[in-house]
Parts: C-alpha cells; sequence; structure tokens
C-alpha cells in the first residue's frame, strides 16, 4: 500500500537497487499519446550517476523496456509498465556490513519495518535508484503537459552555504526553465555553478557529502487545478516530494520566509492584465486555499546531504545488539542534489497530471 | 475526492463556514474505545477564537453533536460521525462584497473551481473554521495513541521575527508535551511569550496580522511505522500538514538547514542505550527512509499572516472583470498561529494512528 | 475504510437504525446542480416501510436535512453531507434479546467483529435503514444522469415462486422505466402484482417472511462507459447491490442462463441502424468486457427473504455459549423486495455516475 | 485506476495478450514469507491452455520472472512484481480483421473507451491471458491462507445443461477441495466428467463453444472477516469475480434460489458444537451481513461460452461503419470453464487476504 499513488492517474514503482530490475506501473494514461522516447531517456540521462566527476563511479544506463500499454508509438489507455534492469551491481560490497546499520540511511529502519527480510543490498527498496522508475513515469507526463504548453524546470537554490538567486516569481516563462533543463548545475547565476562545482569536489575529496536546496517552478498551470482539503495541489505535491528519499523540507512561494511577514506585505493583491487575472506578487507560490490561481507554481525542496560517506561512523551491529564502527566502502555520491532535479520535477510532473485529470481523463 | 484522507482510518470532513454545520465522519476506529468527552472539548477549546484579545472576536462554541459510531460512551467500530452546527455567524458582511476576491484567500481559486457556485460566505469549506472537525477527530487519535503512551505537543517556534528557542530534539518526553498542550501561547522560553502577545496585540491595532512558525514533537513512537514509498510517515505527514488553511512550508528535523550541512555532521549516529537503540543527534527528526526510527519526531509548519486585515487592498470584482478596492470588515484574528497549533496536532495524530493502524487494526 | 465507496465520486454512510440518525457524505459532485428536493423525497419514499399492509408497521419519515455542500438550491461541489434523524424507535424491543443471535441477521457477525461494541438494536449499522441514505444518494445521481437522458427502473421478476416477464433487453425505453418508478409494486404483468400481493400477505399472516427478484434496466447510457480490469462496469455495480443488506446473488443479461447457451446462441451479433452500432440481441446485458456498449443494461438482484420471522427459532446466547430459543417481537416486514427496489436502483445510479465521471468531472 | 484493486494488499495487474509480457505487481505481502515456486507454477499450470485436447492449441508456458519484492526465498515484504513474456503469438491472425468486431468480444467497447488505440491482438488488456497475472497473485495469497489452514477450492457445478451435484454446505473440510484441485476437470460426481468431456469435443467439433458454472468454497475461514457496508466480503469477492472476462452471475450460498425460500426455511439456525458456534444449514454461504460466519463460504459463478467460435457471424466493420461478416481463425477454447477454475479460486485468495489484513499486516 505504499509504493501506489495517484488519485486519476495511479503510478506504482517496484524493484530494489540490486535485484533484477526496477519498474513502474501507470494506470490511467490517456490512450492514443505519441511518446518522444529520446526524451524520456533525456530525463533519464539527468538523473542518472557518472555524468561527471561530481557524482558516484558506479554506471547505471537506465535502459527502460516498455512491457505493456504502448502500441503503434501511442499510449493505448491501458496500463503502462517499463522495467529498467539493474547492471553493474556490486552487491558484495554490502554483504560483509549487512549488519551495520549505516547512519541515517534506511538499514535500521527498513530492518524493523521488515522484520530483517527487506533487500539490504544498495539501499534496497529505499535506494535512490528507484527515483529512474520515478523519472520514466515523470517524463510521460511532462509530455503531456506539455501539449498544454506546461513548462516544469528548477535550478539548484544552494548547495552547502553557496547560494544562488531565486526564480523571478511573477514574471518567468517557459524558455528559462526549458534552458535550465539542458545544464548538469543548472543555476541562474552562472558564477555560482563553479562555485558549487568546487565545493562539491571538494568535500568529495574529503570523503564527506553536502546537502541543499532545489527551487522548482511550473509556469502556464491554470488557476483551479487542486481540490480542497486533503487534495489540495500543495498537499499533493508534498507527499509526492518527500516521497523522494533525502528530502527534509518543503515549502511554497515565500515558505518559511512568510511566517515573518505581516498580512499586508504577504498577500498577494490582483489586478487585471490583458482580461487575465493576475497578482502583483506571489508569495503564494501559486497555489491558494489548495488551487493553483494562475500564476507561476514555486516549490523549494531541502535535499540532506547523503548519508553515505568515507569516513568512519559509530554504529550498532543489529544482529549483536552492539554497539560497532563502520567505515564505508563502495561509490557514492558527494552531493545528490543535482541528480534531485529530475526526480522532484518528475513527481511535481505527476502530481499536477494527476489533478489535472479530475477534470476529464480522455481528451 | 478531496475532502477525504486516509489508508486505514478514514477521515472525511465536510461543511461551510456559513453553512448549517460542518462535521467530520471517521471511518475505521477500533470498536470498544472508551472517549473521554472533556478532553475532546478541551481540544476544540483550543483552537476556538475569542478566548483572548489575541483573537477574532467571532464566538464559536464548537459544541459537537456525536450522530453515529458510539454507543454506551465506547466506540462502536462503524463509521463515527459528529456535527458541528455554525452559530454567531454574520452573513450578511460578505453579501455586500462577494465579488471582490480578497487577496491571498480562496475566493478566487474557488470561484474558478467551482465555477461561482461555492459558499463564498467566510471562506465556505475553505475556512479554517474546518479544523474544528480535524480537531475533534485528532482529539480522538491522541486518546487511542496516549493509551500507547504517545505524545504529540507542540510551541509556537516564532511568530513574526520573535523566536522561541528548538525542543531539544533527543531528550524529550511527555510531561513537556503535555505541559505544553495547557498553555494558550506555548512556548518553551517564557520571557519569548510576552514578546509575542505584545506583537499580535501591536499588528491587531495597526488592523494588520503577523504568521508564524509551530514546532510540534511526538514523543514515544516505536520504530516502523510508515511504509515507503509514498505511505512514508513524513509525505503522510505533510499532506495532511498541508492541508491545513495558511500552511506554506513543512520540514522534519533539522529540514532545511540541513541542506547546509555536510554528511559527517547530518547524520544521526547510532548507539545502544539500555538495550534500545537510539542516536546521538537527531536531525533525521526521527524519520529515515519514511519510517519511524523511535527517536522524537520533530515537525515545524510555517503559517503564513492571515490574509484577512483590516487595511485598504487592491483587488478584481470577478463578476466585472475589472481592478477594484477591498477593505474588509469582520472579525478576524490578528494571528492564527495560536490557534493553529490545535490543528497541527490533530492531523498529526490522525495520520500516526492511520499508519500504526496497518500493524492491526483492532488490538 | 468500508462504508466508504467511489472512484470519482465518493459516497459514505455512517449511522445506527436507533442512534441518533443515519446520514450520508457525498464528496465530488459537480458544482451547479440544481437539486429537486421533491423528487428526492419522491425516492425516499419509494423505499420507506408502512406504505402499505405489505411493510413493517415502522413509521419512518425520513426526513433529510442537507448539512452542506448545497447553496442557493445548486450543489457547490464540495460534500455534500445530509442526516435523516431516527424516530419512532423501540430500542427496548432490542434490550431484552441482545444476547441471542437472531439467525440469518448480522447479530453474531457483527457481535464477532466489533468484539461486542457494535449497536445491536435493531441491527445497528448493519440495518436495512441505512440503505436510506443510498437512497438519498441515488436521487441526487439519478437526477444528474437524467440530464444526460439516462434513465433506470425496475420490476420485481419474482416473489417466491411467482414470476413476471422479463424485460424487452432490445427494445427498451425509458418511458416504461418511468411508469414502473411510480408503483409499489412495480410488475410488467399487471395480474402478476395481485399475486404477489396475497402471497405477502399470506406469509405475513403466517409470521413468515418470503424473498424475490428484483430487474433492473438503465437505457441510453453510451457505449465506453466502465474500466478493465476490476474497474469494470459490472465488476462495480455488482460490488454496489452486494453492499446491499439480503442480496445473495447478482447477473447480468442472461445471466446463470448463459452457461447453458452455446456460443452460436449466446453471442450477441451487430448491425448498425441509422448510424448507430447495435445488437440483435442482448444477451451480455449491455456491457462487453467490463464495458457498456449503448445496449440497454439489465441486472437481476436476488434478494433473500427477511430473516425477521415471527416463528420460534433455534439459536445461541452469545455471552453464555450456549444454545437457546427466540421467538422475535417487533415490527418487521414481511418481504422486503418492493423497497430494494429503490436502494438498489439507487447504487446503481450511484455506480453509473461515478464511473462517467471518469471522462470530466465538471461539464 | 482501473487495473489495480485491494484495500490492504494492492495488486495490479498489466499487459496485453499479444505484448511483451503480461505481469502483475503486489504491494502490501507480508515480509518473511517463504514461497513455494512449485506451487506457483502448478497454480499457472492449472488454467494453462492446451493441456488436453479440450482447449485451444495455443501453447502458453506461463513462466514468471519475479522481479523485485524476493530476496533469499523470501518476500521482502516491498512490492513483488512478476512478468511473463508473451510467447507462441500470432499476431498476424488479427491484423487482416481488425475493424472487423468480434460478437460478444471487447473489441467494439474496448475500441470506444480508447477511441482506437487499444492493442487489439487477441483482445488486448482485456484477454483471458491477464488472468495468468491473477493466478500468480493467487497462488501467493492461497499459501498465505494455507498457514492458517484456510483451503479454497472448486468443482465445476455445470456445463452446459450437465450438471455436478452441489457441495455440502455444512460439512466440507480441506481434503475435497485439495484433491479436486489436481483434477483437470473437478467435477464431485465422477460419472459426469466424462459426459462434460464428451459435450465439449462435440461442440468443439462444431465449431462452437459452451459455457458453464464454476462452484468455489472456502473452508476454515473464521468469523470476523469483511467490513460492512461497502467493502463486504460478498461485495469485495463479487468485484473481484467480475472482473474475471466472461463472467455474468455471482451468488452466495443458496443464491437465487434463496429468493423462492420462506424465511422459516432460508434462516440459519444457530447451535454450539464443541463450544464453537455453527448454524444447522448454510444458505448464507458463510456470509452474513457482508462478514464471514465461519461456515463455509459458497459462490457460484456462472461463465458463459466462449465468444470465439468457427460460425460465421453478422458483425459491422468499425471503420466502414457498415455491416459486416466475420468468419474467426486462430485457436481458441471451446470451452474456458474449466481454465476458469485456477482464476476464481486466485482472485477468491487475493479478496480474502486482502481482508484478513485489516487485522494486521504483519504477523
Amino acid at each position: 500500500m505504499a509504493s501506489i499513488i495517484g488519485i486519476n492517474l495511479k503510478v506504482s514503482i517496484f524493484g530494489e537497487s540490486h535485484g533484477k530490475a526496477i519498474g513502474v506501473n501507470i494506470d490511467g494514461l490517456p490512450p492514443g499519446i505519441k511518446l518522444n522516447l529520446g526524451n524520456i531517456r533525456y530525463e533519464m540521462m539527468r538523473r542518472v550517476p557518472a555524468r561527471t566527476a561530481l557524482s558516484t563511479a558506479r554506471r547505471e544506463e537506465d535502459e527502460f523496456e516498455i512491457i505493456s500499454g504502448y502500441f503503434n508509438h501511442r499510449t493505448t489507455g491501458t496500463p503502462l509498465c517499463a522495467i529498467i534492469r539493474n547492471q553493474d551491481k556490486r552487491s558484495k560490497d554490502y554483504e560483509r556490513t549487512k549488519s551495520l546499520m549505516r547512519p541515517s540511511h534506511a538499514d535500521y529502519t527498513g530492518y524493523i519495518k521488515y522484520r530483517g527480510h527487506n533487500d539490504y543490498r544498495g539501499g534496497g527498496h529505499f535506494s535512490g535508484r528507484l527515483t529512474a522508475s520515478l523519472v520514466f513515469a515523470g517524463a510521460i507526463a511532462k509530455e503531456i503537459l506539455k501539449e498544454e504548453d506546461i513548462s516544469i524546470g528548477s535550478h539548484i537554490k544552494s548547495i552547502g552555504e553557496i547560494e544562488d538567486v531565486s526564480f523571478d516569481y511573477i514574471d518567468l516563462d517557459g524558455d528559462i526553465l526549458d534552458k535550465l533543463n539542458k545544464e548538469a548545475l543548472p543555476v541562474l547565476d552562472q558564477s555560482k555553478a563553479k562555485e558549487m562545482e568546487e565545493l562539491i569536489l571538494k568535500v568529495k575529496k574529503e570523503g564527506d557529502s553536502v546537502g541543499g536546496v532545489v527551487e522548482t517552478a511550473v509556469v502556464n498551470l491554470r488557476a483551479g487545478i487542486g481540490s480542497p482539503i486533503f487534495d489540495s495541489l500543495d498537499s499533493h505535491l508534498a507527499k509526492l516530494i518527500f516521497s523522494i528519499p533525502g528530502v527534509k523540507g518543503v515549502e511554497f512561494g515565500s515558505g518559511f520566509s512568510i511566517s515573518r511577514m505581516l498580512g499586508s506585505q504577504a498577500n498577494d493583491e490582483f489586478y487585471m492584465k490583458d482580461g487575465q487575472v493576475r497578482t502583483f506578487t506571489n508569495h503564494s507560490g501559486g497555489i491558494v486555499g489548495g488551487i493553483s490561481n494562475g500564476m507561476p507554481i514555486i516549490i523549494r525542496t531541502a535535499i540532506k546531504p547523503t548519508p553515505s560517506i568515507g569516513k568512519r561512523q559509530r554504529t550498532i551491529d543489529i544482529e549483536k545488539g552492539e554497539g560497532a564502527e563502520l567505515n564505508i566502502k563502495g561509490r557514492h555520491d558527494p552531493c545528490i542534489v543535482p541528480r534531485a532535479v529530475a526526480a522532484i520535477e518528475a513527481v511535481v510532473a505527476i502530481g499536477i497530471l494527476d489533478l489535472m485529470m479530475e477534470e476529464g481523463k480522455w481528451k
């Protein structure tokens, strides 16, 4: 009951990092959608490690095989399932230390939850690798949204203490987002990309890791998407985003900083422009009362530093029930923030398409 | 499909601020739970306005009537429905200005969503008043959790720029939380209560409003609650919390600030204490891989300043399709943060009980 | 989790036969639907007992109060909740015999399920009275379907051994169904109404009860409604119909008798008529592959004789854990079949509307 | 939203008859269940065609590959996905006639539903082949139920006009059911197997097909399983059974024939036997008020004759929008009833396990 989500569009993901394959089943896609497999592969490449020195050395090709729901280059309307075979696994790395719970990894909570029966290799079902399935589903969702001119894009708002500027919450168009989509380290202030890269290489050298914040925007989403109370746009997107490993905070519009404002500062006053309803400011991040208001959707996601670090750590041996020391081997990212971008955009696309389908699944 | 939530415990809420009543239907409660109606009334009183000068002058008694699912002072196991009649409504206040969209209220998005058919009086179904139903359901959930020694409590982390200290994330017991539950302005550093109160009175006088942050903790929740991927404890709680009107950000543990840390700082190393698995730090806020790890759950919620302010604002007249000015009359809170505390705790209690029931609905 | 149903339109019912009230919450109705309260009252009157000598002497006015989701005589689009107060309860009748499990009633299974905490008076949550909530919701669904010219109607196919003729499965129009809706004992062969009435009065006199079969039709439902695999039209309707107390069998089209045919007899061959796709026969009952094919939907529902009979029966005393004898007092129907008609039509209307909404909730 | 079912145990199926593969994803299995793959293969063999002259000549090996959720020969507790590659497809057979709608097949309704984009080859997603996925999932469910001594078995109650005797509804033990599971044409009166076989060969020779009824029993299911109103045991099982292609009727216990009884005949009176609550008769088929009462569960399912027949039929050409004639080639079953047995038992096992999990997912 845990790995399925969606109201009108049900997405279920399955698989473990070192099992035979991971995959996704998407139930509820409209029929007749022509898929651009090249675009899907591009999105999946965005989250693949080993593109640069900034990431883990594990090579994941993420070649997907569409099993069902796809006929004559179009969706059929019946469940579309795809699997991605796992390759270049070094499961032996995990065998030796399987009873040593890696701090801030899901080893311990997974062990308790599944009474020791979960596949611990490479994080198993908890692995960030599972986000490849989300990115696949999100790429399809993005294609469908693109037909309605809706764009989703992100920049890295910060890595460690290095901070990029923010999106313009008012005047933001799809071209900027599309341009960001093409970069390995998408930032608005290009000078920050270099600084971030240097920081990542530095912590990598130290066997450490670093976190960051991703700022995501959705433009051209019409007003009226999302439903009070519990299927509100922010509730639904937050649930999806918190499902991505490593996320510790989500905020919309001015987010936590709106809590410091007065109402007279925070309220987004309305005006008409060319027959369109707009607001002078966008502290709401495009969502009021859980429903889109036609302004850009603004989301910030806080990502913790990868818990996989090369440093010696104190831990416990779960089978012996006693303290232990851990020195993790293996290939790990010093910073998962750049890779998380694709996963965040994917779940945002899935969540928005899902809620939009309330207004009619078949066009 | 919007006003129902839950996996094992389904909570559906209904009603509008100025309609006949609001209410809640709770499906899936275990049978035989003895309800302490006094405790439920106390919880509901916590979110009632007009307790002090700090709140709106509207009197809401929030007298609930249990309609079903309650027999011989105990739950029956069948749906428990309760309604709360609306009283002291001044709907006329809203009639005059119904086509003037109040900035950062759900007037506009509700109008679009429901094509002008929603009940606009007092915010209708979007009103904060709906949280009374959540608090009722949450009070029952709290009682059931209390039987397992699980406590939920909060303090006001900040109002405007005035900031309280944080919870001790490691050594936190239920007594502190119970004590906080009894205060109108719960803070850890008592000197801050006075400052916050002064600030609220000041903005009230100015016809303005102010936001804040609530920090909530859950103690004695055993490890193993929550399910990867999408029914993770953080995903589930975030969805519930973002359903509360006015929430713009949610973070767990060190939240956004963890994004600035190195992995070697952020990782919560393990140790054994009296046969229990514990961590030296609790940056994770008690949740790793979407599952509780036995440490205190720490949640911070950002709440925007009430959009209802007494100042003149620019807006649009939705029927005329042109710009307009708005001068809101009516009785409003200068700060909903103290009242939001009860609502946040309620949905946290509902969410945790719901996920715990996975392990067996009937005891 | 038990008393909520629906995919796009969620209907949840609550209440017990002798509690304060029963009710229903409908989440997902389109906004702006003008409700004809007279029609709703008429539908509810159809299931009310005590209309004739054929039914129980209990008077139930079934006056409903709409609590929410209804504003200016129209649906708002937010949850529409209605409650129906319980009156003329004779709970004392049940107190004396509460530990004596009435055969083929839900006393025993309810006792086990809810560990003795369920409200046993008058069957509690299991009572046929709960169908009043379904009929209320169904009446609204019927109104919405009527706007698309879709009619639902039924006749009593049999009571005991007395059998009416069948619907014409090919040429069936809404007028016939509307006419049947107006009769207390709707039959196609009027001579059977008299015979059925006599049989019911005879078994009543003997303190016994009798069962029957209801045949329901839906006309003018367009092709394409229902989804393979599990949300198929027949699956969805069957689930709803089996939720009505006393139903023991459901069949579509030629149903059980199709199992005796050859394929060459059972297949519904196609032809074109005035540009419309039609079939020469309708053994499929308008549903193929779980999806409507544009022909009339034909459903037959088997209803058991009311288990409440005036005769002495062998049973057990659940508290003493030993055999006992039971002599039920109270006012009971000798035949619930005529009253079940309204309930069956209600859930069929709810189920069809729910599946139709997949194609767009708001029109 | 169509191909997923389940409350506590979510089963989603995907695939098309002539696509790459079909498969199933099972979310919510308890961790640590040792799977007997031999038993699973045996169950899948039961529904495989071409075992005897009685079935289609298509060879389907139904070799499954478990992709996830299975580690060290045990379930992990995370989603268990398996795929079954499609082989020996003769898709060409379907290309030539793709615009000719086969009577009583889902060609036409599928075409309308999916606007001509569904995979029409071999029935696509509507094919009976999809039940292989259900049988796989059901085999796992059966294993888990077996641990609690719960057995599920069936006999063929009738094929055409040839009728077997009925189960003994009162004294029925698992051994009889286990024995039936081993037979290709399971019947209680062995003389009927020969007659049925002769009938099937006769209609095969004539290029025709024949339907039948399957009677299924579940023994040793404890009282208390199933929830009023909509998740009742009969509602839930009926929904699942009607999802199997070709099912036109479902009844429990005495089913349609109970409608002809008097209450004094139909009521199942209670008595105590060795401290156990039992009933003298079992017209209820083990379900009262939607909840199991501890007596054997009795279900009868009506299956239509396969619509694939070798005879010339009248139909339409959907693309030309005009009448046409159809002469189906290809390999088809003259009678799918024997193969349906495995599918029915599978969904009954899934449905019962799902509802039992309400009482605690992890043991």
